[in-house]
């Protein structure tokens, strides 16, 4: 269970700094703090964003399912949070994170961006590391 | 002057598998590929992507001024992109790219994600490399 959090807590006002969208998220880049290598693309609503700060683990807003969800929750694959980053707009944060696992993708590789622009295709150019079927057995 | 694309030229189905927002836009992360930064998020729409890829240098379009924009047309700051990605779901896209002049950002800055979550504080933590009234003195 996360800490308790208050979206609405004027001890927060670092939350206001963020140009949330009209549907109320901001995209939120993670990225691996031992390789650099840029692992997803999610989205946070103001509470996740908080819940994020205040546990040290990364929570998202999940477009598709319409809820916020614990990365890991499911899979394990927790992403433990060295740094919370905010762009000059305020319209983007940067997670800096161990990726428990190694593994960020719910393909069950590495990361997201596992296809890359080779001659007019998108090509997949990194391994599944661990079946999702495993991953998500106990499901 | 951009290579002439056509977005719905038939031969670049490549751009079909991106899923586009209502807007008819993809987030776009910028990471610099030399320090392993990531340097901004940006948006693209269908044309910018298509430019991109045409010309080897990151096209996005701006959703505050309403049109596309060649990242560095008046800056000088171009992007050259060395690697082009897409993730799993289509909904995100990550260039990997040599930023001319070290400077992404338009405050003059390396990049925008300088400011840092540090006891409920965005506190500003990278320097300004060039003072933006110089960067844009010629506008």
């Amino acid at each position: 269970m996360p800490q308790a959090v208050s979206p609405s807590d004027p001890a927060m006002p670092w939350l206001d700094a963020v140009k949330w969208s009209a549907d109320g998220l901001v995209p939120a880049i993670a990225q691996d703090a031992a390789s650099g290598r840029v692992l997803m693309l999610a989205w946070m609503d103001r509470d996740a964003l908080a819940r994020t700060a205040a546990t040290g683990e990364a929570h998202y807003w999940s477009r598709s399912r319409g809820r916020q969800w614990r990365k890991g929750e499911s899979s394990g694959h927790v992403q433990k949070v060295r740094e919370l980053r905010l762009d000059c707009d305020g319209d983007a944060v940067l997670l800096v994170v161990e990726q428990v696992g190694g593994i960020s993708c719910h393909t069950g590789r590495e990361r997201c961006f596992y296809r890359q622009l080779e001659a007019d295709r998108w090509i997949t150019v990194e391994p599944v590391i661990k079946d999702p079927r495993v991953i998500y057995s106990h499901d």
